[in-house]
């Protein structure tokens, strides 16, 4: 997995396990995922080097890797996407099953 | 709180973190929690001081509470609990409905 399929990854695991990293690995995940920036600019904004940038994130995407392999979260999500996704396809004109899926997706 | 709130309480925290806990912890928390040990009986399985056991379970205790702070499982899903039974409290007679609502639960 590279590229575009990657960074999505990244941003929706971020998204679901942020509260769980450090402040400083929420920083570098932030600037690199969600803002883009380059490894060599997030080095040179926090005066380190680009390694220790690059050996951060990396360490970071393990971790999230990891908590998801444990309590599958976005895993769980995407289910349940998928499965208000189907059932929408041919919608139930009733307003309490609208209400119903509108509060169910609050919640996601 | 105290008692067989906590007691349920710490069950439904357990079950949605316990990945994320120590063998050890874990064990202890089954013992206690899911098969209704004495602090004693688990001391002595273990050959450990009672006042160690307890202090393990306290700190176990503290980290599931801090999970939950952070990500929200056992919250999330008494929500989602609590939305799919005000739904079912006036059943809508459509097969897909029911379908639809028997896969949701399952994914909790």
């Amino acid at each position: 997995m590279m590229g575009l399929e990657k960074t999505t990854r990244m941003n929706y695991l971020f998204d679901f396990y942020q509260e769980l990293l450090t402040p400083k690995q929420r920083s570098y995940m932030m600037l690199y995922y969600l803002d883009d920036h380059s490894l060599g600019e997030i080095a040179e904004a926090y005066d380190i080097t680009r390694q220790a940038v690059y050996d951060n994130i990396r360490r970071t995407e393990a971790m999230l890797e990891e908590y998801e392999a444990k309590l599958q979260l976005f895993g769980k999500f995407q289910k349940r996407q998928q499965l208000v996704a189907e059932f929408e396809k041919e919608p139930i004109a009733d307003e309490r099953v609208q209400e119903f899926l509108n509060q169910l997706k609050e919640l996601d």
